[in-house]
């Protein structure tokens, strides 16, 4: 039986699943693949500390040239993550002719388009179904299921922190810092959890996924991105009322000449069935022509099931190696001279329906005056809801819109601010329909 | 440009959807798969009628061995259905060393194990994403995706006409007969119905995706199958008044030495995500253990749907072709030489939660009679609810069981029967619940 080496940089959580896998899984992969997959190598730092996983013949080395200079070394898996060594890490294994596989997003979502290039250069593979949604299969269903279908819409929940605290929120009515102070807790969410709550996360992942949905360039710095930072209970309750739920989306769409990527919190309707993926569980639905709606669930990070999606990309290419053959599918779903560069729309050209939330003062023409703004700006309203005075004397005025351009609204709220109508920002939170 | 021709027999709605997509998509699929893929040959014995389809250079015969015998037709597309004719064309085509690709799930439960040992003979590869689950990648997500995990348990709704018609009855109240005609009406159900509603397509299906699963070869003789024909809106009622939704699953799950494999009506708990798949969708939910819980959705039949799975295993052909290799995943996910015959436990060896109802005389002592007999076979009752005298005169009586035997239960129920204190056969629905 062939044997096909492998070696990992980085010994982190994600680094220890793969390994975990690839040792305590020996036989059942071997069984399913018919070639031996050998950890011969790992690397970190850290040498000493315990991970918990018996490496038997597995070398422990503090260097990673030991691993990507190494010849009998078929394929390296680099779960360090980040942009700095990890980057390097990653182009000098692709010149050395590795095949390489990684769950790392953020360097994909920076420098995708250059690591294609030099993965093709070199004639080797490039992995990377962990990076977005962790154990869920989207990065294969776009680059082979879906290969007859004209991507339409993408909308998708790939940020478990994020949506760990807007459930906890949800159900238990807590302040968002309390929601984020749980989330710390129990390990969903990083001490610095910018990255995830900002939106910065999902937006590498979805300029992954709309490059592979469309076959465009990887573009993440057109994307719009918004976190959940300003999510509070009382818009939450006001969308439950309505039948909504409010998920950080990641929203791509195909038009004709364009595309839009966006994310931001975003109400969908309960009859929407991204409105049921609760706690740190991940969702993507896919809107294509031929196969309608679909959806895949699952979990989106973790140990285990990120480290599930890396084998899965292993076993791709030992299938590849046994087979005599590489780059059987192309890395981003479509032979690299046929991407294009397809733009971004800007976000002051979208046309959607808003959730807005004025805190007003509870004065006759209030309401007449916020409308007569939004008028102005061609902003149609489809509902008008408000709250009794409140402690601080102020009223809660909700608005539902019809289709409005962003520009239109985003102009209409600064002349609002600028009134002594209301108090504070107005809360803006846009509203996804589904087609069926 | 390298050229793939491709040849489909029968071209009735999941032909035409194949023709269709190749014509209408040959540019997107060229720019995908790098290749032309040509449909030469269209084979039906009716050649007339006009399915709305340009076919071009495309021939449309009534001889299908002028697509078996054409030495220039590299994948064979069966999509004819049924035991009869379609087993004929497909070993026919295997042996003239023709890749297949075929939807047909009867066909592959029933003479899967020799279709792998004649292609496996021949050195070809057979294709049956569109089997299960109709535009769902779970071919894919079981030969590839989840290929570092032990399956634990599947358990899924395949079965589009069952699932409108559960729906309809819930939603409506509707009798099973009524939502039936409204199912066949709007074309979710065949003038025919019983392959779908008394459970034999699901059990097809669960035959495939049990062997995938666990590298078992296909044995549909030993699923235990009932349909839905018995499910009343009374019992659907009862299961919302504890939380719980009536679906038709297919459940497969995995023991040390054996497997279950089951197709029933169950009731399943709201919280569970299946409970929210309505009308004519399918999904099927997977317990792995490293990836934990996961789901797909999607329609699992219809035109495009279908053609969408079946041009993904055209396309991993077509990819498998120009990178001058085959057979480069094992067609049940393990290489044939590791397939086991692994045996499916016996109905009656079944441990599991149980809802009984029964119509029970209105007299003194008959629910300590009734509990009694389930008391003498070892079942404990978790729960009784009553309802108040009908108009026949019989009370409703709804037990909830603690775990308990198969067998236990049904020697319970029999001698139930055979006392004064029922009348007509009592219904049993068995419970699943999920772990997390």
């Amino acid at each position: 039986m062939k044997t096909i080496n492998i070696g990992i940089l980085g010994f982190g959580v994600v680094g220890a699943g793969v390994a975990k896998l690839l040792i305590e899984k020996k036989q059942l992969l071997e069984s399913r693949i018919g070639a031996v997959l050998n950890l011969k190598t790992i690397a970190d730092i850290d040498t000493t500390t315990d991970r918990g996983i018996e490496l038997g013949s597995t070398a422990l080395v503090n260097d990673a040239k030991l691993i990507i200079k190494d010849p009998d070394i078929d394929i390296i898996v680099e779960t360090i993550g980040g942009e700095t060594i990890a980057k390097d890490f990653i182009f000098k294994a692709l010149e050395n002719k590795k095949h390489v596989v990684t769950a790392n997003k953020a360097l994909l979502a920076g420098f995708g388009n250059e690591l294609v290039k030099t993965a093709r250069h070199n004639q080797v593979d490039l992995g990377f179904e962990a990076s977005c949604g962790g154990c869920m299969p989207i990065i294969k269903s776009l680059r082979e299921s879906l290969v007859a279908n004209d991507i339409q819409s993408m909308s998708a929940i790939l940020n478990g922190t994020c949506n760990y605290i807007l459930t906890k929120i949800s159900k238990d009515g807590s302040a968002f810092d309390v929601a984020l102070k749980d989330a710390q807790d129990l390990g969903f969410a990083e001490a610095e959890p910018s990255l995830d709550i900002d939106g910065y996360d999902t937006a590498h992942k979805l300029a992954i996924l709309n490059s592979l949905a469309h076959g465009m360039e990887i573009n993440l710095k057109d994307i719009h991105v918004e976190g959940i930072r300003n999510i509070t209970p009382v818009d939450i309750e006001f969308a439950k009322s309505f039948g909504y739920t409010i998920k950080l989306l990641a929203i791509g769409k195909k038009h004709d000449d364009h595309v839009e990527a966006r994310v931001h919190p975003t109400m969908i309707s309960n009859s929407n069935p991204l409105s049921h993926v609760d706690k740190s569980m991940n969702a993507i639905a896919i809107e294509a022509d031929a196969t309608g709606r679909t959806m895949l669930y699952g979990h989106g990070a973790g140990m285990l099931p990120t480290a599930s999606a890396v084998l899965s990309d292993i076993a791709d290419i030992a299938r590849n190696i046994i087979s005599k053959t590489k780059r059987r599918v192309p890395i981003l779903g479509y032979p690299e001279d046929n991407i294009k560069s397809i733009p971004i729309l800007p976000m002051s050209e979208l046309y959607t329906r808003y959730y807005l939330r004025f805190e007003a003062q509870d004065h006759p023409g209030v309401l007449s005056k916020i409308s007569g703004i939004l008028g102005e700006n061609n902003i149609s309203i489809k509902s008008v809801h408000q709250k009794g005075r409140q402690s601080n004397g102020k009223v809660r005025v909700v608005m539902i819109t019809h289709i409005a351009k962003e520009a239109w609204v985003q102009a209409a709220l600064a002349r609002i601010e600028k009134t002594d109508s209301v108090v504070g920002d107005p809360v803006i939170i846009r509203i996804e329909e589904i087609t069926q």
